[in-house]
């Protein structure tokens, strides 16, 4: 190439078409491979990310933009989620998904703090670990639910629900650790937190739906803009994400929201538009996750076997704690929760490296967190598949399972 | 606000969700604003990018997230409308456009060097400042020609393909300009640098479309991957995007090529999927390009006096150049296509820029181009409007069309 040429890359220009190539088009042939194999694409799309990003081909790294477009991906993705969902139909098995989302916070902070322990960790270290094995990564398993067409059952609903109350338990134990860590504890601050949260999540998920109901006809009739419901719909997830990270929970819950409080109010062509954008940036959300993989966790074998007993302590405790939660479905929808709830992805990461920026966590149990989160991530989908099994062998899902809740 | 939850918002999250809300929501209401005013809803959204940019209110300065968001939406609005564009017709008026292009490129180029001289600018300075006056940003007459359902007319194809071609003059005219302020002029590798641009857009004009004939096909037949022809082409637009920038023209000219090809063989899906990506970013583009006005260059009266010599000059040298250029379509069409090439958008600020670098244009005179980059945008819309004003009166457009062609 020219030197002249050189120059002209070398200002930039090509830096974002670049990364979106390469970031797209290997997650999607890594999704045509995996389906090829009868494995779940999104597992592809996942292990895409670790193939090109620093552990083996050092094709991309994780950088400020591509980070955007994964949290924007994450945020279009539980907004889609959210659109496929009744709140009602969630707000009915609130009871239920409350004890799912607090068996599954507890079990697994306890066997996550407890392996720490007795791999010889100082007590924060193991506590910031235990909080980090908390919080499930909706995202995941609602995009394997979506895409096989079974967000109406019971179970996924259960999932949902669940994901939203976790997070906000996820917030407060988060809290709570980092103040334990720094020897004070603030309670009143500490409720005023968790009021925040829970008041966000409940007065949205109460009274989105019916006040979007009164407002969304207003504006298809009185806006003069093109699309302009799309522009409405964009414009209130954006609104709601930003106050859900404001109030402490993460933006995801609130794009989860936005998606629940329109989606009876919302018609096919808000969809597709919307859906072009989840199409688009999804692939951002799951190739970013595994491009946060840092193989050089397993040089030490001591090392390696801790992340291996932190990953089966992840998938296990996350599967009883959540199952037993559930148990009043019985065995089957039991079993479906408990490996729904599964993923860690994103979520585990972020505590990791607050622990991390606390000098609390270490380099190489950071790299411990990280591997958990991206292998819990990996290993969910086919068994979600396995768990739903039955449904998905059984011709169109609603009828299904219909005739499987009446049956 | 606890102080808790200003240590969560504060390690980033907040980040994302906020400048989406704030970009987004401001351009939406201004184009409302705007088109109930009876005004095209795209200055309303350029208008935006000044009103929140550090000039006027101070909510939000250029950052890489959001020129990063600026620059897909650019590229997703070109795909869009070379979609809607069979390249077979733009190479029927190539002859018309190249004439359009170069006096559009000589014209403009010499009102800018003249005018600087005059001011008493170095003769480099001069130079760069011309050069920074030879591109239109195509963007903008696109975005408003497809909103109006103007693309087919033949002015609109003369624009779109002068366009392109402006691109290819505008990296020569700036390879040349770079050289000789450098002072060195390296003849072979400028006219490498010319073939390979002009290789790279005349072979995927004239067979990306037979190509993509036979492709597309497999890709929805042998494809297991869910939306398979949009993953398809995804790919196509950021690869020709990035092999534009290597080949030194401009991503979007590639991201026009990959709608170009795909044009023929594209169904309603796909449309529809590209279209709520562009509907999400292409407000970002458009207050991108008003975020960059830095009203301090008006401080000065000479300066203020040399910005306002200049937007005049960019107006009437571009009206000019391109209107003479198409001549031979009538007075009517000659008059479309000079007001179609006035906007320079971000083409001129990227010149500018590189001048800058280069220590070559002064602090104060990138500010005017700058404002005439910006300002030229917003004057070309209700010209654009003007210019169609029959065929918008007179119905449903194609007919319209047919009949003004005929009779």
């Amino acid at each position: 190439m020219p030197a002249l040429l050189i120059f002209f890359s070398n200002t930039g220009p090509a830096k974002i078409p670049l990364a979106m190539l390469v970031v797209f088009v290997s997650a999607k042939l890594m999704a045509e491979l995996f389906e090829r194999l009868n494995q779940p694409g999104i597992v592809g799309e996942i292990l895409a990310g670790v193939l090109i990003g620093p552990s083996v081909l050092g094709w991309m790294a994780p950088n400020e933009f591509l980070s955007a477009l994964a949290d924007l991906g994450a945020m279009f993705l539980l907004f889609r989620v959210g659109l496929e969902v009744k709140s009602s139909e969630l707000m009915k098995v609130g009871g239920t998904a409350t004890l799912v989302a607090c068996s599954g916070v507890i079990v697994p902070f306890l066997m996550g703090w407890a392996i720490l322990l007795l791999w010889g960790a100082p007590s924060h270290e193991a506590i910031f670990v235990g909080a980090s094995m908390v919080a499930t990564s909706v995202g995941i398993t609602a995009q394997v639910l979506s895409a096989k067409g079974l967000l109406h059952t019971i179970s996924s609903k259960i999932i949902l629900a669940a994901a939203v109350i976790d997070d906000v338990l996820g917030l407060l134990v988060l809290a709570v650790v980092s103040s334990l860590t720094h020897g004070k504890l603030n309670v009143p601050e500490l409720a005023l937190t968790a009021l925040m949260a829970v008041a966000f999540t409940v007065i949205v998920a109460k009274w989105g739906t019916h006040t979007m109901g009164r407002v969304v006809p207003h504006v298809n009739e009185k806006l003069r803009v093109a699309e302009a419901h799309f522009a409405f719909a964009m414009s209130l997830l954006f609104a709601l994400s930003l106050m859900a990270v404001y109030t402490g929970v993460a933006a995801i819950v609130g794009a989860f929201l936005a998606g629940l409080a329109m989606a009876e109010s919302t018609g096919e062509r808000v969809r597709d538009l919307s859906r072009g954008v989840a199409e688009l940036l999804v692939p951002f959300f799951l190739a970013g996750i595994g491009l946060h993989v840092d193989l050089s966790a397993f040089s030490r074998p001591a090392t390696a076997l801790l992340a291996l007993a932190i990953l089966a302590a992840a998938i296990v405790s996350k599967f009883i704690g959540c199952g037993l939660g559930a148990w009043s479905l019985g065995k089957t929808d039991a079993l479906r929760v408990g490996v729904g709830m599964i993923p860690r992805g994103e979520v585990g990461m972020v505590v990791a490296q607050i622990g991390l920026g606390f000098g609390i966590i270490r380099q190489d149990v950071y790299g411990v967190v990280v591997f958990m989160s991206v292998a819990s991530t990996i290993v969910a989908p086919p068994l979600i598949k396995i768990a739903y099994r039955k449904l998905l062998e059984s011709g169109p899902v609603e009828t299904a399972e219909e005739a499987f809740r009446l049956g």
